[in-house]
C-alpha cells in the first residue's frame, strides 16, 4: 500500500466521520519519507550526516556567542535544544508536559492526543482550515469575532464563514451554531469555532449555558457532520465564580459519532509569552491510536510545507517554565492581576449611561466589549476614530458598532477614565 | 476605491509583470483594517486599550519568572519585546539591520525593500507559493532539490513542478530553468527557484556560470514573466577562491522587465540560529515605494494568516547579533569550522572508487552529493536502509540515485570513515 492510501486508511477505519471532512488538500497530504522522516530514522547513529544544521559534530550546537548570550539562563544542553531545530512535531519532552498541563482535573478515561506543536495558536488554525476548510465549506462562528478567523479559513482556503449573533438581548445566544448553519442541506460537513473565554466578548459560558451549547451542537450532529474546533486561547483566564474554567473540548470527547472536537491552545495566553509563538493542536483520540498516527502524519505535513518546523528557541523557554515547581502559582497570579483590571473596568462601565454604550457581559478573558445603540447612529469606526484623534486613546472597532476594550494592556488605575473617555466621545458624536 | 482595489492598483502601475504573475489568491489578499492595523494606529495614545496581550500596563511584558529566567541576557527593555508580540511586518531594527546586513558590499543604486520578517525560510517560500503558485502555474527547479519545494508548492497550492538535470556529465547544467521549462506556451506566467549554495549539491556559480545562468534566465524572460526565487538559505558559507558569495538576486535586479527577483534569506543558517525560525523576504523595489508598500501588505496578511505575527524572542536574540560589533568574525568562524569539514570530505571523497561513487561538484554550503553509478543498478534509498542497518551510519537518500552528506553535523575526523563506509555498503550492493 502507498504510504497517503495507508495513512487514510486508518483514518477511514478509525475516524470515518473526521475522514469524511477533510478538504481536498486535508485528504492529499501525508508525511513524505524525505528529509525530517529520514533524519528521524537515523537518530543515535555512530556516523549521521542527514541533518543540514551545523553541529559540533557530536549534536551540539554551533552557537555565535553574541547571539547565545541572550540565552544566558539556560543550561549547556538546554541551549543547543534552543538553537537547533525541533523536531517537527515538536519537542517530545514539551508535548508530554503541555499534554499533563491540559488534562490538569480531566478525567483519566477521556482520550487525548499528544498535542502537535505549532508556530502559535494562528498556525493551529491555518492548518485546521488547510485540513478541513476549502472552498465553499460551512464554517459556523458566532458574531462578532475575532477577524483574522475569516483571514485563515475563508480568505485564504475558500471556505464560507456562516455567523449568528453571539448575544440577544444582552444574553449569550447558545444556539448560535445551529442558526449560523441553518439552510445548509442536511448531511454536508460543517466547522464550527467557539472561543471561550471570548475574544472581542471576554465571555465564558455558565454551567447552564455549556449545557446548552453541548446540546446545540449535538443537535447539529444530528444532520451533519461537525468538527467543532475549540479555540481556548484565553484558558484559565476566569474572574467569576462559579463559571467552569475547563475547555468545553473535554465535554464534547464522545458526545456523539458525528461531532469531532478539536483543541487549540498555547503559551501565548495562558504563559504570558506572546512573542514566543507556541500554540499546539489535539484531537480526541489516544496517543498511539492509528487515528493520532494518521493526523500526526498529515498535521506535520502541513507543518514542514508552511514554517518547516516549530520554533525551537521558544519550546524549550516554554519547557523550563512547565518543568519549574511553581509554576501555577506564578500563572495564578498573571490571572489575579487580570482580575484586579477585570473588576475596575467592570466597576467603570457599571456606571456608563446606557443611553451611550450598551455594556455586553463579560466575566473572563483580556477583553470587554460594548456597543453603541443603534439608536444613535454610529459606527464603531466612527467612535474609534474620534476617541484616536480627541481623546489620546485607542480602542479596537468591530463591526458594525461594538468597541473592544483589551483590559489585559491598561493599568487598572487608568481604566475609569478611558471608560469616561468612551461615553464622552459617543457623547460628542451623537 | 476599496482598499484591495488600492493595493492592486500600486502594483498594476507599479510592477505590472508582477501583477500578472500573482496567483488567485495573491491577487485577493491585502492588510485588512481590523486589530494589528488598529493597534498600528495606536501606538503612543496616552491610553491604549488596542491590544491583546497581557502587559504591565504601560507597555512592558508580564513574565513568567520561570520562563523569563532563560533569557537572563536579555537587558529589561528587550526582555519585553521577546515576550510581547512582534508587529506582523516584523520588529522594524530587526528589518533595517538584516537589510544593511544583506546589503554588505552591494551597489548603493540597486533597490532592496525593507525585508518583511517571516517564520524562517520555509515560511517565505509558502508566503511566496501563495502569492504566485497556485493551480497549474509552472515552478522550474534543477534537479536534485530539496523535497519540501514540492509540498510547499505542488502539494499545498497546486502549482506544477518543473525540472531539468542540474549536473550534466559531471557539471552544472546553468540551462536547467530554460529546460525545465521547455514547451510552455509563450507568455504563460513561470516561477524559477535557484537554491545557491545548493541543497543538496552544496555547489556555488564560478563567475563564468553566473553569467550562464542569468543569461538564461533572460532568454526566458524575453518569452514570459519569470518570478526567481533566490533561496539564499546558505548564503555565504563559500570554500573555494574566486567563487562569488554574493546573492544572484543583486544581479538580476533591473535585468529584464520580465524578470522579477525575490531574495529569500535568513538567521537559520547565516547565523547558525536552526530552532529560531527568523526567515526574510525582499524584493527588488525602494523601501517606501508604492510597489514595496503593496506586497507589504499582502504579505502581512499571508503571515497574519498562516502564523499570526513571527516570532519575537528569536528576532530579539538575532537583534543582539546583529547589533553586536564582533558578529562578522563569528559568522566567519563557522563558516572556517564548515571549510575544514569540506576541505576532509573533499579529500576523503577524492581517494573514492568512481566505479561505486560518482562524486559531483561541491564548494559551498552544508553539503556534498555523490550519485550511485546507474550500471550498478541500485538506488539512492538502497544504499540508504543498508548504511542505517549495517554500517550504523545516517545519510539522506534523493531519489533516484543521489546520497546527500551533510558534512555540517560531522566532525571533520569523522568524515574519512563515513565515506569508508559509503563505499563499503555499496561494494557489499552492487
Amino acid at each position: 500500500m502507498d504510504p497517503r492510501t495507508e495513512i487514510n486508511s486508518l483514518l477511514q477505519e478509525g475516524a470515518p466521520v473526521l475522514f469524511g471532512a477533510l478538504s481536498p488538500l486535508g485528504q492529499r497530504v501525508y508525511f513524505p519519507p524525505d528529509v525530517p522522516a529520514q533524519s528521524a530514522e537515523a537518530r543515535g547513529k555512530a556516523l549521521n550526516g542527514t541533518i543540514g544544521q551545523i553541529t559540533d559534530g557530536r549534536g551540539g550546537a554551533v552557537p555565535l556567542p553574541v547571539l547565545a548570550a541572550g540565552l544566558s539562563g539556560l543550561s549547556a544542553e538546554d541551549l543547543s535544544r534552543a538553537l537547533l531545530y525541533s523536531p517537527v512535531e515538536g519537542i517530545p519532552e514539551v508535548r508530554q508536559r503541555w499534554r499533563a498541563w491540559q488534562r490538569r482535573g480531566v478525567a483519566a478515561d477521556l482520550p487525548s492526543s499528544l498535542p502537535l506543536v505549532t508556530g502559535g495558536l494562528t498556525h493551529s488554525l491555518s492548518i485546521l482550515a488547510d485540513l478541513f476548510g476549502g472552498e465553499g465549506r460551512a464554517v459556523a462562528i458566532p458574531r462578532p469575532f475575532w477577524g483574522n478567523y475569516r483571514q485563515v479559513f475563508a480568505t485564504r482556503t475558500g471556505a464560507e464563514v456562516k455567523t449568528a449573533p453571539a448575544y440577544v438581548e444582552g444574553r449569550y445566544n447558545t444556539v448560535a451554531i445551529a442558526e449560523a448553519l441553518h439552510g445548509l442541506p442536511a448531511g454536508e460537513p460543517a466547522v464550527a469555532i467557539l472561543n471561550l473565554p471570548s475574544n472581542p466578548g471576554g465571555y465564558s459560558l455558565t454551567v447552564a449555558e455549556r449545557g446548552e451549547v453541548r446540546q446545540c451542537l449535538l443537535d447539529v450532529a444530528a444532520v451533519r457532520p461537525l468538527v467543532v474546533i475549540c479555540d481556548d486561547a484565553y484558558a484559565g483566564l476566569v474572574f467569576e465564580p462559579g463559571i467552569p474554567r475547563e475547555s468545553l473540548f473535554w465535554d464534547l470527547i464522545g458526545a456523539h459519532p458525528n461531532l469531532v472536537p478539536v483543541k487549540v491552545d498555547g503559551g501565548t495566553k495562558e504563559f504570558s509569552f506572546f512573542g514566543g509563538r507556541v500554540g499546539f493542536l489535539t484531537f480526541a483520540c489516544a496517543p498511539e491510536s492509528g487515528v493520532a498516527r494518521a493526523l500526526e502524519s498529515k498535521m506535520k505535513t502541513l507543518v514542514r510545507s508552511t514554517v518547516g518546523s516549530p520554533v525551537a528557541t521558544s519550546q524549550v523557554l516554554l519547557l523550563q517554565a512547565l518543568r519549574a515547581p511553581g509554576v501555577e502559582e506564578q500563572v495564578e497570579a498573571v490571572r489575579a492581576l487580570l482580575e484586579e483590571r477585570y473588576r475596575a473596568l467592570k466597576k467603570a462601565l457599571a456606571e456608563v449611561d446606557p443611553g451611550l454604550l450598551t455594556v455586553l457581559p463579560s466575566n473572563s478573558g483580556c477583553f470587554a466589549l460594548v456597543e453603541i445603540p443603534e439608536k444613535l447612529g454610529l459606527t464603531g469606526e466612527q467612535v474609534r476614530r474620534h476617541l484616536l484623534e480627541h481623546h489620546d486613546t485607542g480602542l479596537i472597532s468591530v463591526d458594525p458598532r461594538y468597541l473592544r476594550i483589551a483590559h489585559c494592556s491598561v493599568d487598572a488605575a487608568a481604566l475609569p477614565e478611558l471608560v469616561r473617555r468612551m461615553e464622552q466621545a459617543v457623547r460628542e458624536l451623537a
